[in-house]
């Protein structure tokens, strides 16, 4: 009996037009890598649980994906541990691996495993997919894709701003019109403390980072639920909805962290890019259980889409593999959200459409073969051709030729073989123009 | 407590220069298949183990990495079952999905699923890790990529010809010497055939695929094991020892097959490659539990290492899916052993280790602006440039452009920003010519 195939939840093939439209996406953001410096690094899918694990909390841990251990795996548990373990005491004792849930921590381990053979800062980048057993929604996979860079080992601000850039610079060329937003944790931090309320940070910041989604209303309610007073509340909104980069300056940690973007402002500020590109965002207020210092997150601005990438800088990553005192700032880019947005705005290049240059069709045996032979000349040449495999009946290879969208079209037969001249037909125009090999190979070249 | 960081047993970090070198492969690769008419499919690395489990054998299905059920996975087992169930029966219960063992097995489901949305017939390559949970040897990892050329739909043997023409080019491009041994199924039935002993087809298959292994001897020894009289083996040695293809044409088995190898012989026998690089080799007997019809094996010529890639025809793939009749052939590359034959012989490019073009050396801070402004007029204009994010100490920053292996530097200091003109060194002969901004751009664009 034949089974009915499925994929397993969360998870997706890509068909070739899909693969084709991420691997450009994939490509312009790895150019730009590769322009600025970055270094391409490839970890495994598999980590030990011991490396994954306490490094997202306690909702993260439940979210990896767990691999059992081969073989027999039951056979070192006790009758008790058999009947009486929970599920997740169970899963330690059963599984040793997992699959990685970001490139983050992969990353940080292999910077320490290979400290002694790195140059610091270390650049580089990772376009490689994570896995999260979160509850498949719209939008949200199982499975995807994240595209990473990172420096390690320095804590210059240059590299604050080269990643801005590389932010500007990837949409532009991708056509998404985009705002980078940035922030400091130093301003949220000089926030709390001027309201008298530095206890108060962390829920500070989980309800100012709603505001897109729940607005001031939601936000206020949020922030007196935490102990602000109502008065303080509005008055930290108020703040963060007035001001210009330079008016926050109430206490030396809020300065403290404009100095930071002031200087960063200036590595960029002549970059053609840079003034329509970058925004200021007090409320922006992400990922702060990890970014210590600037915060940056990009919005699409033409379509309604939540954020397309996201970063930072944060100490001390790698301390918990044994290296400490080391600072990174990194940035990375929602390839499934960028896609949508390409999709809905028709960003694509028509090109990534019609990967084959020409398609021969054919009338007999004879004329296969010799069709054969010359589209094996084109390829030789570079130029993408193919041979439909089977002979006589035109009408069924003109409708393949249509479905994989080839650009040109040759039907050979007798005539074609014997005079060695072809009726090239462009595909789109429906014009033909008549040549010979070598015209024919010109003309495909270009 | 810092934890020791480790990797997971039979996987791999690929740092910065390895990952170069893979890509390097990976892209040639699929240059190739693109040229050649073939699409992207990608598939996702979980699948369901009901696809996957039954189509590699016993021996396949218990290196199946299995991930554990999310959540309460031990919920719906019976007290009987907890204490007594085997790790196997266990295994089924809480675990629904595996990691894909292969890349065609996850493509016929793939094909099935959308067999409505494709257009046949399809030809797809895939590059793609897959993971097996075996004994971690020298040359042997428990994830590792594969990169696949399959055509779904047609029983043509153009393909078989352009896929022994994908092998020759692609290796003729990446500098390996090899040969393309190839042979057909119905040749080794002719063979069962021609001793009297149809029914030792397997055992005989499996005896002739060690040849290389285990000599002459070694095989002789498997097939009288297998229940072939000595003289019957001696006699099967020495006729694939001896016979040129022609000459296998004892019965009528044996001919279809040799016709077929010829067909697909008169379709590339012009191509510049194929009078060297192509061999028929009758023992050539990988495979046979799947091919069925075409067998291809690509082994290195001037060192020592097993195959660098096979392939062959096989009949009803997508069957076990629902799909019935449709026959397909494809080709595999070996990545790994590709990756070592290059480097044993020194065969990637030397700019493959030169990622950076331009680093700037700074003296003071002002430079360090100055140098991040040019160098971000550099990446506009497609130079993979950099600046050293601390200034002073110049000993330091030679260093880092060693390490990193940058084509050129510039050291900037007052000087050059008054001037507006800069030392240019090649680092591999230590030349340094003077030139200003513009002079800069048109050097390092060339």
């Amino acid at each position: 009996m034949a089974q009915k195939p499925g994929l397993a939840k969360g998870t997706r093939d890509f068909l070739p037009e899909q693969a084709r439209k991420r691997k450009y996406i994939f490509r312009v953001i790895e150019e730009e890598f590769i322009l600025a410096g970055y270094q391409p690094l490839e970890t495994p899918a598999m980590e030990n649980l011991s490396t994954l694990t306490g490094k997202y909390g306690d909702e993260g841990d439940k979210l990896l994906f767990r691999i059992l251990n081969s073989g027999e795996f039951l056979k070192d548990l006790s009758e008790d541990q058999r009947m009486n373990l929970s599920a997740s005491e169970m899963s330690v004792l059963i599984c040793e691996k997992g699959l990685r849930y970001d490139l983050t921590v992969p990353m940080a381990r292999a910077v320490v495993m290979n400290r002694h053979l790195i140059s610091f800062p270390f650049k580089r980048y990772q376009i490689q997919p994570v896995w999260r057993a979160d509850r498949p929604q719209r939008g949200r996979y199982r499975e995807f894709y994240q595209c990473d860079a990172d420096v390690i080992g320095s804590d210059s601000l240059l590299y604050e701003a080269e990643l801005m850039l590389i932010y500007l610079k990837v949409f532009n060329r991708l056509g998404i019109p985009v705002k980078v937003l940035y922030n400091h944790r130093k301003i949220l931090e000089g926030l709390a403390l001027q309201a008298g309320r530095e206890d108060l940070f962390v829920p500070m910041t989980i309800a100012l980072d709603k505001l897109d989604k729940i607005g001031n209303d939601g936000v206020i309610e949020e922030l007196t639920k935490a102990g602000f007073t109502r008065d303080k509340a509005l008055d930290l909104l108020k703040r963060i909805g007035e001001g210009s980069m330079n008016s926050f300056q109430e206490n030396l940690v809020m300065s403290k962290g404009i100095d930071e973007l002031n200087k960063i402002w200036s590595f960029i500020s002549n970059h053609p890019l840079s003034a329509g590109g970058l925004q200021f965002s007090p409320s922006l207020a992400r990922g702060l259980s990890y970014y210590t210092g600037t915060i940056f997150e990009v919005v699409p601005t033409s379509v309604s889409m939540g954020s397309l990438g996201g970063g930072g800088r944060y100490d001390n990553l790698t301390g918990v593999f044994g290296m400490e005192g080391t600072s990174g700032v990194g940035i990375s880019f929602g390839a499934d959200r960028i896609y949508d947005v390409m999709e809905e705005l028709g960003l694509f290049p028509d090109e990534l459409n019609k990967p084959l240059t020409l398609l021969f069709l054919c009338l007999d045996e004879s004329s296969q073969a010799y069709a054969f032979d010359l589209c094996c000349s084109l390829r030789d040449e570079g130029i993408a051709a193919d041979v439909y495999p089977e002979h006589g009946k035109l009408k069924k290879q003109w409708k393949y030729a249509e479905d994989i969208r080839a650009s040109y079209t040759i039907v050979i037969g007798e005539d074609e073989r014997h005079k060695g001249s072809f009726q090239l037909k462009n595909q789109s125009t429906g014009m033909s123009t008549e040549c010979n090999r070598s015209e024919l190979m010109m003309t495909l070249k270009h």
